[in-house]
């Protein structure tokens, strides 16, 4: 058995931020497919292992028993702590990462990722809650690529937890409807992560949350 | 000069997390009136110490020189921390702690909160956007409502700062739309919380974000 097992779909940007995290850092790891289309996170098998309800979930398989977490952002920092990567090297940085991830899950993953959804997998796309999200997640946008003008990477000048979390969704440019032209800096800080040592994309790391039955429809 | 500076308003539950952390503790703080209603907080002025525009915003003004911090969520973890209140005793509260801080912002207070300010404030009560985001705070106040159940505090046998997070925009049960009586768990959690030594509310910790000449009319 891998050292750990991540409950996680390709669709979910998510569930894409723990799973990269994984890989970059060459975890032993392994996805366990969760059928997300189809009901399984709100279900109450499900529920008994997050109460929250959603994806990612990481089982770190230690000797003294299993740790299991779920948030994207609380798995990021447990694994910098236990993997040695991508993380602080002081409390500076400890605070100013901490900050992007929280801006991340408040402000830009929230917007975007709801966007995506009701536009890419709903159809809702003129729906008047469909285009708020996507006002939302522009501003949100807006705000980064200002913050990227200057620099390389988020919070330091290497790649940290923050960036694996800010980019979770960005890599689908068609599906969250952003002009990727309009945000210089977001691309080329994408293109960076993009060039890391074993990076892959979310197709190449996770299987498919939707019914097979659906998805080849 | 107090030790630590609040950016914020009463009208914030963001900054009401902040501001009841440091009352709790009983640090020397004063707060700093930000004019949100009348857009301080999107100025450029404002985007210089802060550039995603939000409040709150915490200066520490150590001896070594002042630290800047914003996000409720990481100027409460960096509290805890200085102030060695509300913190974590271990490894495992401390990602259980982050888990229901992250979550807070993605889920319960994001969509709380936005549906408070487009019923309460906007008077957009019937806007199918916010109707969207009363459905979606509801199914967060649930699932805390469930978590609440068999425990009195959301992490630990005491308050940390995932509660005071959580909290921020629960004490405005009218104004958020929320109806005590479905949620009897978090309404006797509220109690503990607003039952701990030095507890304030919002309107006597900070000053309001609107123009006086509109808030009298």
């Amino acid at each position: 058995m891998s050292r750990f097992t991540l409950d996680c779909f390709l669709e979910s940007g998510n569930a894409y931020k723990a799973a990269l995290m994984l890989e970059l850092s060459g975890a032993d790891w392994e996805a366990r497919r969760v059928a997300f289309f189809t009901g399984q996170t709100r279900s109450p098998e499900f529920r008994e292992m997050n109460i929250m309800g959603e994806v990612p979930v990481l089982t770190d398989h230690r000797p003294g028993g299993d740790l299991v977490l779920s948030q994207s952002g609380a798995i990021l920092d447990y694994l910098a702590g236990v993997l040695g990567q991508f993380g602080a090297t002081d409390e500076s940085e400890r605070s100013e990462i901490l900050r992007w991830l929280l801006w991340d899950n408040h402000k830009l993953t929230s917007y975007t990722a709801t966007y995506r959804f009701m536009n890419h997998f709903q159809n809702k796309t003129d729906d008047p809650v469909t285009q708020f999200f996507h006002a939302r997640a522009v501003g949100a946008w807006k705000v980064l690529d200002a913050h990227l003008a200057s620099r390389d990477f988020v919070v330091a000048d290497r790649p940290t937890i923050a960036d694996l979390s800010l980019c979770g969704y960005l890599f689908w440019p068609g599906q969250i409807g952003m002009d990727p032209d309009a945000y210089p800096n977001i691309q080329a800080w994408l293109g960076r992560i993009a060039a890391l040592p074993r990076y892959k994309r979310p197709e190449d790391l996770m299987p498919s949350g939707m019914d097979p039955a659906t998805a080849t429809a």
